[in-house]
């Protein structure tokens, strides 16, 4: 990542880290933007009012911060390399590249959830707390958000943070309900497109443009490299979809895929740093047939294969089949579980349908036995869903899966956008989140059409932050509304510049203002300055105050 | 506009008219998108099925008709120049220009709502029922939308045809919440910058690209050229606020606004075409200081100009005092009005507060005021809301309004997202179109920072076409999910032109698909052919059929 890009200076918007009290040594960063006064004229009369600073959630990581010099070819710091706590046995192992990796030690277990419910708070647990408390120290606000709370939330299973042990670059985040909303970026080359480098640089940008999460979704050659590159330097948690890379390994022919190689590849990838895999052992044979009445269908891909390989054999998913060995790998690594909805709906006609719910009741039934190995879970769920039917999802949610949060992608609201899919999706978005879930998968405009560009994902970012946040306002997070009255105060105020630094996407910001003009005036081109509502409002107000 | 753009072929996509039954020479004009046959192969043998053609909603008049030349200077064929029915008696009056307009006789009424009450069914009733029910007919779906239901809901004031008799280039479309849900686009120049042909082009874009109605908010100069460029020419309603020109003639100076004034304004618009005003008759002067605790204050621009002009004067608003009086100048050309908020919140904090909602009240009562005078009408909405708050906001305007048609600005659903302002308003805006809001007034990414180009007029456009469609489908718009399952078994079957002749941006859907690769094969870069669900979906059914 270019630091020129970040071309605010220092003084406006800058890193900071603040300390941990159970853990002195956690450095938990974010961003402080430093806010300049309020001016006004009351009745010809100068005021000028200090306006405090707003910290924003960063994901960034390092790469906001103009101190640290990044070497990507090295990879970033590995923040959490020594964090330990009370129980946990580590053991170094060497992986089939020669690397040394980490385990716990054989019988025991490093996963958030085997600590939370014996009471234990980990760095992690209070990392995240301080992480999600933006500005209510500061400003005030008593936060229900402890790390007490957290380790109670993630006892419960109503919250995750997946932390991986082999990826120590990650800052720990949280993903549940009661938690801000987070977003993931889908990255990841297909066959027929896209380089190593490209895909390193598209999760980078995923980070600094506002991803919670990555998710390599490689199907192409060089995927161990690929992964490689992107976990060493990524400051975010990383997911996988396991199943496309044991395709690869027995050449693409469903036919040829055996728990042997996905067992192999589980534990390649726990080695290597993942910090969830979305496994699609729910989808079990009984529900295909459900599926044939469909407009579309099966449009998941680990959904197709599966159902594929369970046809071929006549046997049942050897997912599900294996689900508590698999269990017993993560638990080593605290890699966490996302379930994979196989049979999501992929269009307004298939939503909330048998299959759907069908597997859906099942994924419930994994969470409990997930749970009973200290595995931290958590769902997927669809797709396209008109918005009268994205309740329901909601609530059968919660209802079959015990709580365990929720991970949508979208819902799309509408099948007729093609090319504009961020849109259609991020609504669906706004709304589930609304209702209770944790994590948005974005969409980008590409869906449906083409393997996204970093522009792409930016707009794809973009749309879901708006989502995320809105739903973070309707639910009432403690620190959300802070942000959104500093930016309209500021533009209220015409501090451009303080608008565009609390603004999701600060630098576009900028240049659509400046597209019309110069930024020194206190106007824009939208109404020219005889029109400007906010212009005549203050002339009022600075005429009639005290009347 | 340049017809050579719509470069698909005539025989995929095509313009075609219905006929009256009622009014025989009517011609109701729509796209008819014709389809490529299914083809499959089950066990070897291949298998070919027609799909029926698929009518769409087309807003571009005649503007999408090959058979048609256009000569922008001139303007558009007046369509509704010949349409007459019982009791209408129309009389010729020249304008300030010289050119000759109509209007009622005197002590007549021209307006739908009149007839409507009388039981009497308008061309225009028959043509909109006729357009409401997009492949109903054809694929025997009954709809309760019938010429009669068009004239009860008008009747009843839930709905408006606004159609001045002095644009007879405009086809007649239907705002009220029974109906599907209707988008309106906001051109016009500022001082600042953007000439006459270009705003002639945006308002041509916009037909084109899929707004129901437009809004000229011209405040520069050359305010009737641009007006009367954009009127000849335009297929859909076009709406002004006056106010705007109005503070032009009297050179921009607030306090030298008069009702006089105002009164020639409304009048020149009357005549030479405006198919509705925004006025701003409910803010009465009591409820300004309520907006002294907000954050933004008042951000309406005729917001902004009526409570300025209030304060200077010490006087009650003069569109409130004269409403009585600009209803019976509307009821000669058949006007509506759009009863302006201009307390609407500027921000997220000033959602739902006692000014706003102060000022429903009082536009509740004067739409009975207007609605004694036989004038149609409906209610704007705002502004900044986030999600919890939004269907308060319907409820109240339904409980005040007497079920006037709602038509909101978005709304945005944070502040946080400027340059991306097109989407948290989408979000907003979907939503309250489903809990009921008649018509979304689009917001464009350059929302809150500059002057929208062509380009941000078609995002702004799609994403609100989406919004609308998607509450179309939420609501159950009997032909709304029509073109969702069109569109999704084209994409299920491979038929990729048939998905982008059906999606709401066919040149963007097949731009970005083309992006990665060739049209001809059955993939996408996206997931490549290996990895593609749907692909694996139907190898799986061409293999199982009939087990």
């Amino acid at each position: 990542m270019n630091k020129s890009k970040v071309h605010t200076p220092r003084s406006f918007v800058e890193k900071i880290y603040l300390k941990g009290e159970l853990y002195p040594y956690l450095k938990v960063g974010m961003k402080r933007v430093n806010l300049t006064p309020t001016v006004e004229v009351i009745m010809g009369e100068t005021m000028k009012t200090e306006n405090p600073p707003v910290y924003l959630y960063d994901t960034s990581g390092v790469f906001f911060d103009s101190q640290v010099k990044v070497n990507l070819a090295k990879g970033i710091s590995p923040l959490r390399s020594d964090w330990s706590w009370e129980g946990l046995q580590i053991e170094t192992v060497v992986d089939k590249c020669g690397i040394e990796r980490k385990q716990a030690k054989q019988g025991t277990i490093a996963t958030q959830l085997f600590y939370a419910k014996q009471g234990i708070i980990t760095p992690q647990m209070e990392y995240v707390a301080i992480r999600e408390n933006l500005n209510c120290k500061e400003l005030g606000i008593d936060s229900f958000i402890t790390p007490e709370f957290v380790m109670k939330e993630l006892a419960a299973g109503r919250a995750v943070i997946p932390s991986n042990i082999n990826h120590p670059e990650a800052e720990p985040m949280i993903i549940g309900t009661k938690f801000s909303v987070k977003i993931n970026s889908n990255i990841g080359n297909s066959s027929t497109s896209s380089t190593l480098e490209e895909e390193v640089e598209k999760a980078l940008c995923s980070c600094r443009y506002g991803a919670d999460t990555i998710m390599d979704l490689s199907t192409g050659s060089s995927i161990y490299q690929t992964r490689e590159g992107i976990l060493r330097n990524s400051p975010v948690p990383v997911g996988t979809v396991p199943i496309y890379q044991a395709l690869e390994k027995v050449g693409g022919v469903v036919a040829n895929l055996s728990w042997e190689v996905f067992k192999e590849t589980l534990i390649e990838q726990c080695l290597q740093g993942v910090d969830y895999f979305t496994i699609h052992a729910g989808l079990l044979s009984a529900y295909i047939p459900l599926t044939r009445k469909r407009l579309c269908g099966i449009v998941s891909r680990g959904g197709g294969i599966i159902s594929q390989w369970c046809e071929l054999h006549q046997k049942e998913n050897f997912l599900y089949e294996h689900f508590d060995e698999i269990c017993d790998i993560l638990a080593r690594y605290d890699v966490a579980i996302s379930l994979g909805d196989g049979l999501r709906p992929g269009c307004i006609s298939d939503a909330n349908d048998e299959a759907q719910f069908a597997e859906l009741k099942t994924l419930g039934e994994l969470v409990l036995r997930a749970r009973g190995k200290y595995v931290q879970t958590f769902i997927e769920g669809p797709g396209h869903v008109p918005m009268q039917k994205i309740k329901e999802n909601m609530d059968k949610q919660i209802e079959y899966c015990h709580e365990a949060p929720f991970y949508t992608l979208g819902p799309l609201v509408t099948d007729v956008a093609p090319g504009y899919d961020h849109i259609t999706s991020a609504i669906g978005a706004a709304q589930i989140a609304w209702y209770g879930t944790a994590m948005l998968c974005y969409v980008t405009p590409k869906e449906h059409l083409g393997l996204p560009n970093k522009e792409d994902v930016r707009e794809g970012i973009m749309a879901y932050k708006i989502a995320a946040h809105a739903a973070d306002l309707a639910k009432g997070h403690p620190a959300a509304m802070i942000r959104d009255n500093a930016l309209s105060k500021a533009r209220y105020d015409f501090r451009w510049r303080d608008q565009f630094l609390l603004s999701i996407d600060p630098e576009r910001a900028e240049a659509y203002f400046k597209e019309g003009k110069l930024l020194e005036d206190d106007y824009c081109t939208m109404c020219g300055p005889n029109f400007c509502a906010m212009r005549l409002n203050r002339e009022r107000k600075s005429n009639v105050k005290g009347k």
